[in-house]
């Protein structure tokens, strides 16, 4: 079933709840794929309610990205979900979302002055407002994000526990193609030879994360090499590549668990990823 | 019945919720006085249960503001919230509400850009910030706030509006005394000589309000007598004199409703006041 009303799926959530019923949320843009159907499945084992909400939310788009651009295929997303036994799919107009103009905005200062942070300003204010509104609107018990898009979980986590929010985060693994690149709704946009390329981030990712395993604990040193097969990949510019903590703060010295995470362009294609270490 | 824990007060506002009980919320800082009783009786007609916060909240006190010397006669409040038909005073330790850094906020830039935003920054992120945690921990139908402070409410209101929160935010009048200055809590750090003086401020802004009501539309005409009345009362200085709209925007021209709002210092003490006009 889908709802594009907040006031329509605000009064059928009720009934729901009102039967004691726990309820579910997988928060996307749609164009979903077997990542997204990981987050669905995870949140369908541990409710009795899943509620899908596909809304590909301007505020959280630089004016110089790709909004306009970013794929929309919602009769697939539609069957996929279905397939998977979601309940409810809420697909909200933006003028729903967005009825007055958003004067107000979630702020994390700190968890977003680094990695994507840096370079997309304003985007993870964007992410977690709309992700309040959905919340508020919603209701769920809890809200499951993939671990794909690290800073955001982050972000949207701490948001949870800072705001007192009564839900619970759950994070879900990244899924990967065979060759080890992980799956995301923009690889739609990478031509063959970019494709054959892509997956040079996860091995440099995993370079790293080897001589972390194997002690290094200089972060300098382990950066080094794994940089240095990025510069060499044909097409490649390198945005960050980065060994930060919980706060999402660069360690000069691993003492503790990290992420390793990293985003490179391949053509005009921005691909991100991560892999824990420690 | 107080309660200090933000956990005990989720378990017990659980189960009145599952009575199916209507609960609303008045959050204050203590220091409670006749303008809190009018708040606490409005919102002991329209609900079932009624729960007063009692926060000293250190996010929106600057750092040269009166944080430590905030009057704080938690006895006192008691008794009234008792007297008043209260079912539960919620009094959380500051290390309970913050239990690790706050590191996000809401912020309502264009809101608290004026008046007192725009002389106490970081002010209402601070008081937005406690009361969306005050709202999830309570998850209250209806919250009720004062008009004494507008620009407060204004803040408070839209961020409902915006993060789609569902609750229902109840204004009520501001309450003044027989010579009608608005009661405060940090009306009692005027002193005698102080105090005679203070009601200049609710008499300068009916005088504006007389104007703009007698056909003045032109926003500097009308604040040139209340201005000068204001200057010409020994020991008082004005922090500012506004006719803002409901964006709290100052307009140059009356064209709708508008609030006429003004701060001023008499020595140590800031009060604040507003009234509506057309």
């Amino acid at each position: 079933m889908i709802v594009s009303s907040v006031l329509e799926v605000r009064r059928r959530l009720d009934s729901i709840r009102r039967e004691g019923k726990s309820i579910a949320l997988v928060p996307t843009m749609g164009a979903l794929h077997a990542g997204h159907a990981r987050l669905i499945s995870s949140a369908r084992e541990q409710s009795d309610c899943v509620v899908v909400s596909i809304f590909v939310n301007p505020l959280q788009f630089g004016p110089n990205e790709d909004y306009q651009r970013y794929p929309r295929p919602m009769e697939k997303d539609v069957e996929l979900c279905n397939a998977l036994g979601v309940e409810l799919i809420f697909a909200p107009e933006v003028g729903d979302m967005y009825s007055g103009p958003q004067l107000s905005f979630v702020e994390v200062p700190r968890l977003t002055q680094n990695l994507c942070g840096a370079f997309r300003p304003g985007h993870f204010r964007g992410v977690a407002t709309v992700v309040l509104k959905l919340f508020n609107i919603i209701q769920p018990g809890s809200a499951f994000f993939g671990e794909k898009d690290y800073q955001q979980l982050c972000v949207i986590r701490r948001m949870v526990q800072d705001f007192n929010l009564a839900l619970t985060i759950v994070p879900v693994p990244t899924f990967r193609e065979p060759d080890g690149l992980a799956l995301s709704s923009r690889n739609v946009y990478l031509n063959p030879d970019q494709r054959a390329i892509a997956p040079v981030l996860f091995r440099a990712l995993n370079l790293a994360k080897e001589l972390v395993d194997a002690g290094e604990r200089n972060s300098e040193k382990v950066k080094a090499e794994p940089l240095r097969l990025l510069q060499s990949a044909s097409g490649v510019r390198v945005e960050y590549f980065e060994i930060v903590d919980d706060e999402v703060q660069p360690v000069a010295t691993i003492s503790g668990p990290v992420r390793i995470a990293s985003a490179i362009w391949i053509g005009k294609t921005r691909l991100i990823d991560n892999v824990p270490a420690r």
